[in-house]
């Protein structure tokens, strides 16, 4: 393919991979490359202040609870209220559907006004550009609960929620992703120039527009609908980092952190399938059960129908069982490890049919089933069949009899079998009751009809 | 072992098995078999009476009928419906602890007194004596759904809840199992022989005199705690049969009909768990967990701490994971077999190294990865990790890169892969890139640091 190397070499500057450090288009944020990272150095009574990223901390942490006090004099307007939650799902919608699925995924693909409506309404969610937002995400994805995972939840659940914003990190350390399909989205692009005016408008003139010009309500408007709004938000999407990496299932794969949980799903607008979304990344859904709550999915679905939206991915069905089956093979196979099967056959002596029989007739209670001797002496007085029919197969080959010449013998009885084992045959399995009576030409039969 | 073939001597005279025909110990019900036996005529106009075992259909429908029909002039006193409960309860427990558990499954040892009582309460509940249901009940357990299983649910829910007893059953067809234990039972044995006596006494009499001499209920008694209270037990423990084969899952082996379900436990006083239990016949439990309801177990062992019982058999927690675990195994297996995990290796064509070189020149996006070639070309616009790096490595050999070099591929990207194969490399799986890296003595590096 011709034009594959032309692509990759558009990236392939950098590293051989085709990746490339993530480079702000903005600011020339430089720092001395020499000097340690801030990051790596132990917080102590001097440096701490240089710990913090101040700006975050500021947006994520102080301004919400300045908000919240202030509830005490703006009281709530009902209406205000109700915008606020409605203006709630379209953010999150911008963070889940658009910043998510379609940008950081390519889960689907948007038509452009569906890309503008999702990139205006993401900005108002104040979590950073959709190109910023998505390198990470990548990174995070690529490198899972890594040191190059920007918000691994080893590092703890309120670092994987908050820690990794509000703590200065080394930008060195995040992994490097792939997002030339990114940079050539003239509405990612845009909004990332343009970010801070984005967001300044959509999270906080905007809802204070629509209550002051609606109900005049301009101080409630910037309150709720903007300041404590933009607060639910980021908590609950930020849940996606934590939660979703520390409660719940793991039918997928278990080797990482992700997890499904229906209590994440409610919190975040569906992204609560968080297993399934790591082992199927670019499907446009996280719940791939109709009952299971994912309005982003249905958003998407929607979206598609008014033809706003086309090119959905998913998985196939196919794909999607065989990894559940895999992991649950390992759960079995895991619990096998655990159990007791018996010596294996290759441990246990090779003993001759005629020591066999002269054991038994010394009075051991053997018994060769299948080419293999089994010790039943502790077992006699609890057969369920009872005392008289196991005994009457001890010095015998009673492969037949045991297995339905007198009685089908369930899977646990082959089990318990197993456990009993002594020794085996030479010459193996060998049904030797049936030869001797062919030879003696008598006919003893086991059969119950 | 010499006392073994004494033992089963004693029952050797009539079967090579062990094991003999059923026979009544008290009556000598002849019946001439040259003549092909009722059940094995069609019922017609003239012969259906004789299709009929009177004295059962009496027993179980007629009688109850008339009980209930006659509850409209005898009025209910609540201490004979109290009563009534109580005694269900004892007489419930003669037919699970009693019949059931301690004489045809031999799950434990009883006590001469603990004997007793069993016997006469489990007389209370009329359903034939210990000897001749124990019988029927091995034969149960070991015919399970064929033809000489007395209480086949393959004949219908119908049959195996009471057709079996009020039809004539072919005594011939019923399977032979072995009750030497029994015959040497002097209670078995005692009850047996009495068994009419005793089942007038406790079902009847006892229940009418309780109520007639403590609250001068005579009549009372003998309709709710005789009569009603009989019919009662009777569905209840009918539905061991019935719907413990019908109803429920099947965690141990699902090749025979039995069934766990928590309904079916709370009717039967625990013997819900019956696909446990025809897998571990003799555990004097057929719950295993601590939660789900069991009160014959509870009993059991209440008697143990009080003396009266012992030997209590109990299947060890291995053997049970065991069978557990191989049932879960083999639904996995089934499910398996359903899915699509690409063209098998034995059917692909060997292609050389040189061949899978030249045609991914002539444009085909060929991927090779450990020994096998892969055709990518319809997925690459779907590549979760983006176009450019699998591009990056159509025409080589990726499988360092796919396996951790630059990412490692989760399970579901594995098995997604396995459906692109085209062809097996001739000389198996080498890592063709750093072959040749090495050979041209540059330094190909895809490792991220
Ligand atoms: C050699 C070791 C043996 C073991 C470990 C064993 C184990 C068992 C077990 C666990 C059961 C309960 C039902 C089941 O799980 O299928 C059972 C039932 C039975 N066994 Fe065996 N058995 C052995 C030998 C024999 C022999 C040699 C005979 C016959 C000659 C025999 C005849 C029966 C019969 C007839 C039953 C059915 C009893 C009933 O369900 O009422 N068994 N056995
Ligand atoms: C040859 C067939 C390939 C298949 C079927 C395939 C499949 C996938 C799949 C299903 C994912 C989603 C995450 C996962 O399931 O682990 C993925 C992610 C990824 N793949 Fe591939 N891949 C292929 C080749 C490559 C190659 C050759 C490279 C690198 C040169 C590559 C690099 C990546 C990266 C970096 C990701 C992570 C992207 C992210 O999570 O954001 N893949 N691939
Ligand atoms: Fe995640
Ligand atoms: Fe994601
Ligand atoms: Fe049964
Ligand atoms: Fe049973």
């Amino acid at each position: 393919m011709a034009s594959a190397s032309t692509t990759s070499s558009m990236q392939a500057e950098a590293f051989p991979d085709g990746t490339s450090e993530y480079k702000p288009l903005r600011a020339s944020n430089k720092f001395d490359s020499k000097k340690p990272h801030i990051s790596d150095q132990p917080m102590t009574l001097k440096n701490w202040p240089q710990h913090f990223n101040w700006l975050n901390t500021i947006i994520i942490i102080v301004i919400p609870f300045i908000g919240l006090i202030s509830t005490y004099w703006v009281p709530a307007n009902w209406k205000t209220v109700a915008f606020s939650i409605f203006y709630y799902f379209h953010c999150g919608l911008g963070i889940t559907a658009g910043y998510h699925r379609l940008w950081a995924h390519s889960a689907y693909k948007g038509s452009l006004p569906l890309k503008i409506y999702l990139a205006a309404v993401g900005a108002g969610a104040v979590e950073g550009s959709i190109r910023w937002w998505s390198h990470g995400h990548r990174a995070h994805h690529r490198y899972t609960d890594t040191d190059k995972d920007p918000y691994s939840v080893r590092k703890g659940l309120m670092y994987s929620h908050i820690g990794w914003m509000i703590f200065n990190q080394n930008p060195k350390r995040k992994g490097r992703t792939d997002i030339t399909d990114l940079n050539e989205d003239p509405v990612v692009v845009w909004q990332h120039k343009n970010y801070i005016k984005t967001f300044i408008t959509m999270a906080l003139i905007f809802p204070t527009v629509v209550c002051g010009l609606g109900w005049n309500d301009w101080l409630g408007g910037f309150i709720y609908a903007g300041i404590l709004r933009i607060f639910f938000i980021q908590q609950a999407t930020f849940c996606v980092n934590s939660l979703a990496h520390w409660l719940g299932e793991q039918p997928f794969d278990d080797r990482n952190s992700p997890r499904d949980h229906v209590i994440t799903a409610l919190v975040t607008l569906g992204e609560g399938y968080h297993n399934f979304h790591h082992e199927f990344p670019s499907d446009y859904r996280n719940a791939i059960q109709w009952y299971q709550y994912d309005p982003t999915k249905w958003c998407i679905w929607t979206w598609k129908q008014l033809g706003l939206a086309y090119d959905l991915k998913q998985f196939r069905q196919n794909e999607i069982e065989k990894g559940r089956l895999q992991q649950m093979q390992k759960k079995l196979d895991q619990k096998r490890a655990t159990l007791d099967w018996g010596t294996p056959l290759e441990q246990l002596p090779v003993v001759s049919w005629d020591d066999f029989i002269a054991q038994s007739k010394e009075g051991k209670a053997l018994i060769a089933i299948a080419g293999v001797i089994h010790d039943v002496s502790d077992f006699i007085k609890d057969h369920p069949g009872g005392k008289a029919l196991i005994s009457s197969a001890i010095g015998k080959d009673a492969t037949a009899i045991f297995n339905g010449g007198v009685y089908n013998h369930s899977n646990a009885a082959h089990n318990l079998l197993s456990t009993m084992r002594v020794g085996v045959l030479r010459g193996g399995c060998e049904v030797e009751i049936w030869k001797r009576a062919q030879f003696e030409n008598k006919d003893v039969s086991y059969v119950n009809d």
